[in-house]
């Protein structure tokens, strides 16, 4: 089953898309919005997807055409938006192009930050930005979305609260980054608006894909037009969607509606190039003294997105123009 | 005017509460929940205002008896719970207790951490843990809930977006915060379900203990029923609330219903007590070489108050027991 949310007030309408992401319906007599979806998941699920069986086998005659460019961010404001590191190559290299050792505690305790959830990007909003000095880049992840997770829960656990998974571009500010970590307290203002996939998707629509609480399929990203990357998401994740939902639950439970994110997908084979700019300019600056690819600037395109085997997009691609505003 | 959230759902049933905190009256026909008042607050407020003020003359038949005990969080989940460290009395301490200078910066750059905002506690329920070596704290903090806060916002501007204001117990374990904050990432385990104060106000019902963006009354604790401390909120806090505002708002907007914390409230004036635990045992570290008073255990009750200028509750208190559930 494959949701979205089209742009109408704070939180979307809710719409279940088909599978082919062509045609979509809303379901107010449902759930007007997914929060809503998600805060009863149990006993809308089914209904829902009565509705998207129906709307794959054409029978839906009142359903309208899909357009990615009506969409807001599948919960356009989350109660909790909260990002691993789960992709330890990726932390490698930026220890290594500044020569600092890889602590041997983050291959067993997950790197993850707090992020803002107040203001969640539809899949082709703008990046807003103030200042192109602020080095701005893109994070492509996957996210998955939770329902209730209690107190305590296990990673064998954390499986069955995975109720949706999405694509996420997590924008960061490269140059605001090193004063705010050095301050201690995690990210605030290098990380604004992230913007999410046009649809999000139920783990039975990725079939074998997804196994182990990990996505194995390529995430593809595209700048200005140019193929810029297509790591494999499967593959050296140390720490599985079901692992961080239960470092998490360590000490609270999560809220329905928690969005937990993988990080930046990144593989050692760097044929497959890069899901971030930072990337990129770390290995050109181990291997060559400084960086050469320029972060992001106004008119700047981003492209991501990951397609099944058979090559169709599975949700629809994040597709967005950076915009300077004074 | 005076608001609260009686337990109800996930969102509880927003109440106008009288200035005595004796009655209280559901407003469905305004206001179904705090958060729908905040979306759309420039229309309501006046309505909201109207039910006040004849509550307030006892006017109104139907009001109710009003029990803190009956309260969720004003806000029971918010889209934004972001956390400050303004009072840097606090933070000095903290860096002299470990022999650690406290970097120019820190006196013009606002040290803040994004919080969790998917499950936050009324002032009765419990503090919940599931190990006591984890080292419970209280943070005892005055926050401010905001609407929608443009992005590039001055401290100048910031003033007219505070609709609300707040006590919280940022529950802090102490005993994770220093793996936590050695990874880079900020607060995620550390920070466990922050509890509120009964009701929120708006500014004027402060009167002149409101200015400059500074809430000028002690903040008064008390641990198992002895007086813990009576810092003054307003004094030696570096950064008000307005500016802590700006300082998010310069690379993103922020969202109705956004909640911006002060940090844990600190005089230099030692014998005005303590608004956390580890606070006085920094100071025991620093004059007899090693902590003494202990961390919350379970059965330990906390309480958070601040009175008027003549002896009144404002908020309502909030009132926790420390609960450990395995």
């Amino acid at each position: 089953m494959k949701l979205a949310s089209l742009k109408h007030g704070r939180d979307g309408r809710l719409v279940v898309v088909s599978r082919d992401l062509s045609r979509c319906i809303a379901v107010p007599q449902i759930a007007a919005t997914l929060q809503a979806a998600l805060d009863d998941w149990a006993n809308v699920v089914i209904h829902l997807r009565d509705i998207s069986d129906a709307l794959n086998a054409g029978q839906l005659a009142d359903a309208l055409p899909f357009d990615p460019a009506d969409c807001a961010a599948p919960l356009p404001r989350a109660y909790q938006w909260v990002d691993g590191s789960a992709y330890l190559n990726h932390v490698e290299l930026v220890r290594k192009a500044r020569n600092a050792e890889m602590p041997p505690s983050f291959y067993t305790d997950p790197l993850m930050y707090q992020g803002g959830s107040d203001d969640l990007q539809g899949a082709r909003d703008p990046i807003t930005i103030r200042d192109e000095a602020w080095g701005t880049d893109l994070e492509a992840e996957v996210a998955v979305i939770t329902d209730d997770v209690p107190i305590g829960t296990t990673a064998a656990e954390a499986h069955k609260h995975i109720r949706l998974l999405m694509l996420v571009n997590d924008v960061s500010l490269r140059g605001l980054i090193p004063n705010e970590l050095a301050k201690g307290f995690g990210f605030v203002l290098s990380k604004p608006a992230s913007a999410f996939s046009p649809v999000a998707v139920t783990p039975d629509e990725l079939e074998g894909d997804w196994r182990e609480g990990k996505l194995h399929l390529p995430l593809r990203t595209w700048i200005n037009g140019e193929w810029f990357g297509e790591p494999n998401a499967g593959e050296e994740m140390t720490f599985s969607h079901a692992d961080l939902i239960a470092h998490l639950a360590t000490t609270r439970k999560l809220g329905a509606g928690s969005i937990v994110g993988s990080g930046t997908i990144s593989n050692k084979d760097r044929k497959r190039g890069f899901c971030c700019i930072a990337e990129v300019r770390m290995i050109e600056t181990i291997e060559q003294g400084k960086p050469a690819t320029p972060f992001l600037k106004h008119g700047d395109t981003v492209k991501i997105d990951m397609w099944d085997q058979a090559g169709r997009s599975i949700f629809g691609s994040i597709e967005q123009t950076v915009q300077l505003v004074k």
